[in-house]
Parts: C-alpha cells; sequence; structure tokens
C-alpha cells in the first residue's frame, strides 16, 4: 500500500472516477490511461517480444506473458529455454505497474529489477546480459533507434528501462465491473451484483482492494486454515515471501494477487493447481476466511470475478 | 488504496525507505517531505488558526486539531461553538493527506471537501463561508497577500485550497519505529520489535498497512465480534460510512484510523471511548480479530504503537 500519493496520482494519470454512490468502496475504477513517454513505450513493446533476450532466441518476455493470454501463459507452471519448467505460476503482466514490488515473493522492487531477472534465469531465458547486449548491439538499426532514446545508447539498463515502461502502460480499463462502478447500472447483472457483495461483506476485499484487487501487501496462503498440509507436495516456491526475506514469519506468505481479468489468468494460485474459478474461489473463502459458501453463493461470486476483464487499448481481452 | 502511483510518488515526495530487511513489510516509514508550494503552505497555516472562520471567532481549525496535541484534541468528542459537544471523535490532522477519503465515513473525498465542513457545521464553527469570506475580506493586508497567491484573491475557495495544502505539509517522520525500519537497530527495544511481530502475526496490519498504518479503507467495527451492544447507548455517529452511503451494507463501517502517533491521539475509536491504549488494543484484537492477547501481549504492541510518535518539522512530538 502507498499513501501520500493522492494529489501525484492525479497529475499522472487520466483517472477512472467511481460515480457518488461507489466513491467509498473498497474496490475503484482503474485508471484509463497512465502518462508515458510514447517513443519508449513503443520500444518497450518491440523489446518485450524480441527473442534475442534468450539464449538460444526461442523466447521473448510475452512467451510467459502473452498478451493475448490475459497477460499469462495459461500454464500451471511456465515452460524455459529447452523445455524445462518453472517452479511457479506467471503472474499476470496486465497491470502490474501497481504491484507495491513483484514477484510472488516480493524479492523485485520494482519492474526494472523484474525483468533483469528472467533473462538470466537459467530455467527461464538462459542468457547472460552481456552476451545480449553484444547481440543486439550489432543491430545497427535498433542501435540508432535507442540512441534517440538513451544518450548511453542500446544498454542493458536502456533495455530494462523501455522494456518496464512498456509494461507500465499495460492498464487494462472499462472492465463491466468498472463500468458499473462508474455509474451503467447495466454493466452488471444481478448475480455479479451480488456476488461483490458477498465479495466485500465476507472479507475478500481486505486484501483484493483497491484499482488493483491485490498487488499491495504480502498475506499467509493458508491465514485461516492451512492450505499446504491438504495440496502435499512441498516445493522451494511455496515459502513465498520467507524465501526472499529469509524470515520464518514470512513463510506461505504471498504478494496477493491482482484479481483484474482473472477470468484469463487460469490455472490460479502461486502453484498453479487450480483451473476451475469455483474451486479457486472455495478454497480463498476456506483458507483466507475461515468460512464457507454455498455453491450459489460461489457462483455469484465467480461471476463477479468475470466482470472484471476489461480493455487493453480499447480492445476486449478475450 | 491508490494504486499507479509508484513513479508519480518518486517524482513528488522525500521517500522515507526502508532498509532492505523491511522492503517487504506491511508497514513502511512515512516520507520525509511532501512537496508543496511554500508560500500556501504558510498561508494555510495562518488561516488554520485564524479564529474568524468561527462565527463568533472564538475557534479555529487548530481548536479541534491541536498540532501540540497529536493534531487532535485529546477529548472524547470535540467542544465546538457555544460549548457545544459534537457526535464524535476528532481524527488528527498529521498525515491526514494520505487517507483515502475524510471523516470517519469517508464524506468528504479530500482535504478541502473536508475543511468547508466544520466552518458551517452549526455545532462545530456555526459560521456561514459567505460571512467568513466578507470579513475576512475588510483585512486589507490578508487581501493583499492573497491577490499574491491567487488569481481571484480571498475567496473560500482560495482559504480552503491553503488549509489544505497546509494540511498536506503534516507529516510526522523519523519515528522511533521509522527509524528501525530504515536500519537503526537500536531505534527500538526488544518488546516494541515484538509488539510489532504480534501485530502483524496476529492480523491487525492488514488493514493497518501501509505507511500510515491505515487511513486506506472501510472496515466494519465489530468486523469478528459484535462492538455496540456490549458499549450500548447508540448513536447517530455509530453509523459510520451507512449515514453517508445510506446502504445497509455499509452500517458500523469507518475509515481505518492511521495509528500514526496514536499515543497522542487518545482518547480512541470513533466514540472516544477508550483511554487506555491497551484497553483499545485488547477490543481490537477481540472486536476486529475474534482474537484474544496475553497481558504480555498487549503490552508488547502498547511499546510497538508508542514507537509510531514521529516528528513535526523536525521536532519530536511530545
Amino acid at each position: 500500500v502507498l499513501t501520500f500519493v493522492k494529489e501525484a496520482r492525479k497529475a499522472h494519470y487520466a483517472t477512472g472516477t467511481a460515480s457518488a454512490a461507489h466513491a467509498t468502496d473498497p474496490v475503484q475504477p482503474l485508471p484509463e490511461k497512465v502518462d508515458l513517454p510514447a517513443e519508449k513505450v513503443a520500444m518497450g513493446e518491440r523489446m518485450f517480444h524480441d527473442k534475442r533476450l534468450s539464449a538460444d532466441e526461442t523466447l521473448s518476455c510475452a512467451s510467459c506473458h502473452d498478451l493475448g493470454k490475459g497477460g499469462c501463459d495459461q500454464a500451471r507452471t511456465s515452460k524455459g529455454i529447452g523445455g524445462q519448467f518453472g517452479g511457479i505460476n506467471s503472474p499476470t503482466v496486465f497491470n502490474s505497474g501497481a504491484n507495491v514490488r513483484q514477484f510472488w515473493d516480493g524479492r523485485a522492487a520494482d519492474l526494472v529489477e523484474q525483468a533483469a531477472g528472467p533473462v538470466e534465469n537459467p530455467i527461464e531465458m538462459g542468457a547472460k546480459w552481456d552476451d545480449v547486449v553484444a547481440k543486439l548491439n550489432k543491430d545497427a538499426a535498433l542501435v540508432a533507434e535507442f540512441g534517440k532514446l538513451y544518450p548511453d545508447g542500446l544498454t542493458k539498463g536502456a533495455v530494462l528501462d523501455c522494456v518496464a515502461t512498456f509494461e507500465k502502460s499495460l492498464v487494462t480499463p472499462n472492465s463491466p465491473f468498472d463500468r458499473w462502478l462508474s455509474g451503467d447500472e447495466n454493466a452488471l447483472d444481478a448475480d455479479a451484483k451480488k456476488g461483490y457483495e458477498l465479495f466485500v461483506a465476507r472479507g475478500c476485499a481486505t486484501c483484493h482492494v483497491g484499482e488493483s484487487l491485490g498487488g499491495q501487501s504480502f498475506e499467509k496462503m493458508g491465514r485461516a486454515e492451512d492450505y499446504f498440509e491438504a495440496r502435499g507436495n512441498p516445493t522451494d516456491a511455496d515459502k513465498g515471501l520467507e524465501g526472499f526475506t529469509k524470515k520464518e514469519g514470512d513463510r506461505h506468505k504471498f504478494k496477493v494477487p491482482t484479481l483484474r481479468n482473472v477470468a484469463l489468468t487460469f490455472p490460479w494460485f502461486h502453484d498453479g493447481s487450480q483451473t476451475d474459478l469455483a474451486g479457486a474461489v472455495k478454497v480463498m473463502a476456506k483458507c483466507e476466511l475461515g468460512t464457507t459458501l454455498s455453491d450459489a453463493e460461489v457462483a455469484q461470486v465467480v461471476k463477479f470475478l468475470e466482470s472484471l476483464t476489461g480493455e487493453f487499448r480499447g480492445v476486449p481481452l478475450k
């Protein structure tokens, strides 16, 4: 959670504005636009899709963060270089600029730090930044374009900066839910509205809060009831925040994921264990809140969650 | 909770920075300084203390928000014009610029809207803005100074703008807790550190989160166990957010108060019913989290809370 920001925010973002009836709701609309330098966004988009960032030139950032698949890969865990599978579910890149830190365990402070990691991860892109930068610098046209944007030309820092700038532009406004928050009563059906009521009344919105419905804090997976014992098969990735901070009290804590576009970011949870959104809702109710929802209530919450699918550059996400 | 702000925030605020060991903590240091126009801050400070804003010229904003009393009046409810008592405890003005909305029930969107209210409230300052502005416009020296700051001179909007600007400057950094977060291991004793651990582990930091330890969301007073039945004597102010939104689901919801300088903002709760910080901690544990803390644990949490008293313009709050 970041405070002291309302004035600063007004200056930089075209705000999605809730109607008076929803002014105090725990969930607020996404901004419609983030003010960013267009040339760097465009270059970042190219680099995000450039497979030269991987050692064997088979993978780009988009391989695990496919904009056509909700900003992730819709796989349990991601396939890296040489067909190796990673240990954790790829989080969506959409709206990731709003996260308080990056990665499930928060080990990167921001998108620049995040983007540096996978390139050198031996089971992801398996490259070395020195090699990647040397390779890209053989592309004279690309070097010339970087020269116009960055005084030091095509460096690791410049690549990371433009990728992060592009990622900050990946905001998905105008979901049916946001349109309803902004005053369009017909944007949601009765079930979705009831689902949102339940979502707030049962306490989901305490952590899945704000414009992103998450991304602002780290909470224990199994806050109310143990999650890992029932699932079995413990992995290193299950440590969560503890893996980064080395504090025992941080065991099984993960960044609360955004629920924006959640219908597209399957399978769910850090372990990608849930392939059914209703099932994910039931597990969250039980393990995080120690409560049980009826099947009818779960279906309503799912309808609400499905209404969180927004638009990217004006085109509905599918 | 406001997201999409990290970049914007960096541009406007000198950030208090947590050490690497505390980078992912739910509580983060206050910024050391907020970048605001100094002349408007200074004029706002004068207006904040100007009793001509009340009908009988006995009260200023500072009467209920005394900077020497933790930014509030340290009274159960505030004494307004003619000795009338209000219905709710005065929240602190310190760090109030970080609140997602203003007032316990969130009925004001920001500090400008907030500041407009008490002047015309018949049991607070009991004035009319037209009269106040006319009265102030008889002060030629003041009018001249407003003319330098605001093109339309001394108007209601100008008075509110400079008061709100001054209020945004009321940040209280460098508390012992923030110094500890920033890496000074000796800034807290063992009890306070243990109290913070409990505060996080038991779930207090879920709502009392971020730089302000609150101010970002509305939560039900009596989330886990009923608060009002035991207290008795229901009042209109107990409705909380429902009083503003008219939604039954918002009954007894209040803006989660900041815990910054909480040792000074007694008595506690919206009803000012708690005069003992240990008692307030016990009630919160029971009614919000459905848990019980031992007396030793309560004492540790209190030590932590006492470490949240910061500085105003470099001078320790007392």
